[in-house]
């Protein structure tokens, strides 16, 4: 059965996963990028974006981990793009260029319907507009027997996340106070959700948890 | 000038520094131990409790900052104790038997007054009823010089930090899951009172974080 798993998801001390006010100058929010800087150094940060040379070593481990058995993704609107409501042409084609970091099927979460966006390197955008259930059966059936992995942003961890459907999280608790921002853990009990932390490894510059649904 | 200064302070990456229904069974609410579980097994931790043994390495290391140059304590009430309301009794002397780890004076924040109470080792409880500053300034005075630790528990801290009275926390992030129970950043915009992560720590069982105001 393919899972359905958040990889390197970053999270500050005070629980944000995104900075505010994102924007086109500022995709993960402002200071949103002190999440990643932990990723940033990493050899398969590199890798994934065409450049040699980055660290190894355990941070490097549990971005990996992020790429092994993926088949297909989902990711939220916001995710893709600073674009709100309907899409006004098909202008903006996501963050990442013209060969996007994925190279399978991404599942963009929208109120907006929009044909299938092939992109070079084997991405291609489906737009879906009836829900997360929808979006996970979808990708599932894409991925070829892989994992489905929940790109984010936070709001569409928390909406997948309370409704059960994800199966594994790996959290990337990063040692940085954001003040403000989009909250992960706000309001949801993970306990009673049957979640709980299963391992943890620390890093150069975060400390990895896994979290996983309890038997 | 004494310092303000958190110490040991535990949180899981939801947040909780307590777990929820504190009661005489459970001191650090329930699954409030889970938290602890860096701290126990410190060799800093067996010495403060007459215990010979214990581990060292970067979190024993951490644990000992949190008793060097401590010339006196504040803590909350519930961190002193599950009575609530007035003091029915002198019966209740705290969680920790006739000799207290502290061996300095400790100011309890109450509002009901209570007469000085002198325990074995040097400890001495002073209740305080007129508010968070008065404690402050009776520590300062009371430290001989050195600095002022504050104990807890989480509403206490909260307080403190909310008027900008904190000059430092060490922060030790568990890789746990609470669920429930008192958040420690609920509501509090840290970075909008002048707080920012300054150095980190990779222990064995926590990310330890040093929280300070910025300059």
């Amino acid at each position: 059965m393919p899972r359905l798993l958040v990889r390197s998801f970053a999270v500050s001390i005070d629980g944000f996963g995104a900075g505010p006010r994102q924007d086109l100058q500022n995709p993960l929010g402002v200071r949103g990028p002190e999440l990643m800087e932990w990723l940033f150094p990493t050899r398969t940060f590199h890798a994934v974006h065409g450049q040699a040379g980055g660290e190894t070593g355990r941070d490097d481990a549990m971005a990996q981990l992020g790429f092994a058995g993926v088949g297909a993704w989902i990711i939220g609107r916001n995710m893709f793009g600073p674009v709100r409501g309907p899409w006004p042409d098909e202008a903006w084609k996501g963050w990442w260029g013209d060969e996007p970091p994925y190279h399978v099927p991404v599942f963009v979460l929208t109120h907006h319907a929009r044909a299938p966006l092939p992109m070079r390197g084997g991405t291609t955008f489906h737009f879906v507009t009836d829900g997360i259930e929808s979006a996970l059966t979808q990708a599932k059936a894409a991925a070829g027997g892989k994992d489905v992995r929940l790109g984010g942003g936070v709001a569409t961890v928390r909406q997948y996340l309370r409704a059960g459907l994800i199966d594994e999280l790996h959290l990337a608790m990063r040692p940085v106070l954001l003040g403000e921002g989009e909250n992960l853990f706000a309001g949801i009990d993970w306990r009673a959700l049957g979640y709980a932390a299963a391992e943890h490894v620390m890093g150069e510059r975060a400390m990895h948890v896994l979290v996983r649904r309890r038997a």
